[in-house]
C-alpha cells in the first residue's frame, strides 16, 4: 500500500529504532483511518442526522458515526496505540485490538485524540472536509506537555482526491512534514506528494486570509479593522468553514493565514485536543506558527487540563501571525 | 448506470416524446462524463501545469486537459449534440461521434458549451471543484436567446462525493432542478439525491454570503458597504473561491447569496457562454435569480454576440438579489 519512495521518506523522518512502531505501525494504521473514511464519504450519498449528538452536544451526522467507526476499525490493527478518545467520543478508553494483536509488543506506548469528520456544516454541499489526528506519547494527553509529547499529527483532507498532511516531531530528528495521496479505488498505492509541506518567506505574489466567526467582526473594532486592512491590501479571500481545508490551502500554497478569533459576543469554539493541537503541530513542522489569539502564546505552551478546552486560532506564516496579534492584541 | 427512480424522474421532467434523446441521450452522456473526470481527479496526485495555455490565454492544468478529454469522449456517445464548444477550445465545431453513431439520428440537435475543471485555484490543495454545461436547441448558442434556447445546465460538484445540480426549462414542462449523486467505483449507480432543489424564503435559521473579488471591496465603496452590511447582519461567510461549489453551498441550503462584481479597477472575469448562462439556468430553476451586477438584468436577457462576453455575477435568493442591486447600483 505505501509506495517504496513515502516508505523511505517516513524512514528518514522516523530514523530511530526506538520509534520503529509508530513508523511501521501507527502511521500506517492511521493513513488506513484516512482511506476508510474517503471510501465511506464517497458511497455516502444521503447526509442525514444520526438522530444522536456527540459527548459535547453537537447534532452526528451519519457519516460522523461512520467515518468514527472506520477509524476505530483501523487502530484495531495497531498494538502500540493503547488510548484513544475522538471528538464524538471524548474519553481516552483502552483500545480494543483485533484478535492476534497483542497491545503494547514493542516498548513504545502511543495515546491517538481524533475528530474523525471535521467540517459537518459543509458535507451536504460538497465541499472538502477533513479528518484531524494527534498522537501523543505515554497512556494519556492529559496534563501532558504539547510540545514534546504529542509526537505526530495528520490532518486528512477528503475532496476530489484524497490527501494527508504529516508531521512528526520527535527527540531524534529534525521536525518534518510531508504530503501523503492516495491513489484511486482501483489502484490503493499511497504515494509521497510532497517530502517538504513548507510555508515560506515573503514576498508573494498573492497573499491569502481565512476569517473564520466574521461575523464577530460586527462587534470587535479590532477584527473589523484587521479585515479591512487584508481587503484594503488585496489578499485573497478563501474561507471554507472547514478548519481542515483552510489550514491545508495555506499549507499547499505556501502561505496565508487562517483567523478565528474570541470575542466577547462569541465563545472559542475550536477543541484543544482534537483540533488546536495537532493542527498546531503541523504548523509548527512546516514553519509557521499558530497561537491563541486571546493571549498570542503559542496553542502549544500549556498542557491540556481538562477534555473540553476551547480556544481560537490564529495560523500560517510567522510574518502573518505577527501581524495580526498587532492588530488583535497590540 | 441510472437508478429506476432517477430514470422516472428524468421522465417526468421531460415528457414529450419530441425531446426524447434529451432524456435518453444527452443527459446520460453528460452525466457520464462527470462521473469521468470525477475519476480522472480521483486518481490525479500530482497536479501540474500542461505547459500550455487555453484560448483565452488561461493556464492549463494537467488535469484541465483531462477533463476535456473525458467530457468530449463521453459526448462521442450521442448522437444528437451535433456542435461542441468549452472554456478551453471556445470555438464551437462538429462533435466527432464513434463509430455506430449516426449523427442528427432524430429530430432533434444540440450544441454544448462546457467548461471541463471549473476552480483551477483550488485543485492543488484539494478543495471541491466543478464541471459546467449548458445544451442549446439548434446547432450553435450565438445569437440564440438564452431564456428560451439554453434547455439543460449541469453543474457536476466534485468533492468528497461526486454530486450534480442538473436544470432543465423546455417549453413542455415546468422548469425543474434536482440533483444526482454518484455511487463509489464499485457501485456506478446513479441516484436522484433531491427531486427538488429549491431556493426557499425568508426567514432563515442562518444567512450566508459568498464575496467573490473582494479585494475590490477596498477601491469600491458600495461593494465595501455590502460586505459590512453582511457582517453586521450576522451572515455567515463560506467563500471557496471555485463558482461551482460556491452556488452549489446556496442550493443545497436553500439560501445564500454570491456576489462578483465588477469595479473600475477589476474587469469581469465569468465567461457567459461557459460559466454565467448555465449558472443563471441553475438558479432560475430552483426559484432564485441571477442578474449582472453591472445593470442589474437578469443574466439570461440577452443573447451571446461574441465567444468571449464576460460578466460579473450576483446570484441566490430573489430578496437577497434584490438587497445586492439595491446596494450596489440603487
Amino acid at each position: 500500500m505505501i509506495s517504496p519512495e513515502l516508505q523511505a521518506h517516513l524512514q528518514s523522518v522516523i530514523p530511530s529504532s526506538s520509534r520503529a512502531a509508530l513508523r511501521t505501525s501507527v502511521l500506517p494504521a492511521l493513513l488506513t483511518g484516512v482511506a476508510r473514511v474517503a471510501s465511506t464519504l464517497r458511497a455516502a450519498q444521503h447526509v442525514s442526522l444520526a438522530g444522536t449528538a456527540n459527548a459535547f452536544g453537537d447534532d452526528q451526522l451519519n457519516v460522523d458515526v461512520a467515518a468514527e467507526k472506520d477509524i476505530r476499525a483501523a487502530l484495531a490493527a495497531c498494538g502500540t496505540v493503547v488510548t484513544a478518545s475522538s471528538e464524538e467520543d471524548p474519553v481516552e478508553k483502552p483500545v480494543v485490538h483485533q484478535d492476534g494483536i497483542t497491545k503494547g509488543e514493542s516498548q513504545e506506548t502511543y495515546t491517538l485524540a481524533f475528530d474523525p469528520l471535521d467540517g459537518s456544516s459543509i458535507i451536504a454541499p460538497n465541499w472538502s472536509v477533513g479528518a484531524i489526528f494527534g498522537v501523543w506519547d505515554g497512556e494519556s494527553a492529559l496534563h501532558q506537555d504539547p510540545k514534546t509529547r504529542q509526537v505526530v499529527s495528520i490532518l486528512g483532507v477528503f475532496g476530489p482526491r484524497t490527501t494527508a498532511i504529516v508531521a512528526v516531531r520527535t527527540d531524534d530528528a529534525p521536525p518534518a512534514c510531508f504530503e501523503v495521496g492516495f491513489g484511486d479505488q482501483g489502484k490503493q498505492t499511497w504515494e509521497l506528494m510532497r517530502a517538504h509541506v513548507q510555508l515560506s518567506r515573503p514576498p508573494f505574489k498573492a497573499r491569502y486570509f481565512a476569517p473564520a466567526n466574521l461575523r464577530s467582526a460586527g462587534e470587535d473594532a479590532r477584527y473589523m479593522a484587521l479585515v479591512t486592512h487584508y481587503i484594503s491590501e488585496r489578499y485573497n479571500l478563501r474561507y471554507s468553514g472547514g478548519l481542515v481545508p483552510d489550514v491545508a490551502h495555506a499549507l499547499t500554497k505556501g502561505h496565508g493565514v487562517y483567523v478565528n478569533p474570541v470575542t466577547a459576543g462569541s465563545r472559542a469554539k475550536l477543541r484543544k485536543l482534537y483540533e488546536l493541537f495537532p493542527v498546531a503541530l503541523v504548523v509548527e513542522c512546516a514553519g509557521g506558527r499558530a497561537v491563541d489569539p486571546a493571549t498570542g502564546e503559542d496553542l502549544l505552551a500549556r498542557p491540556l487540563e481538562e477534555w473540553d478546552e476551547r480556544a481560537g486560532l490564529v495560523c500560517g506564516t510567522a510574518e502573518e501571525v505577527d501581524l495580526v496579534k498587532e492588530k488583535l492584541l497590540g
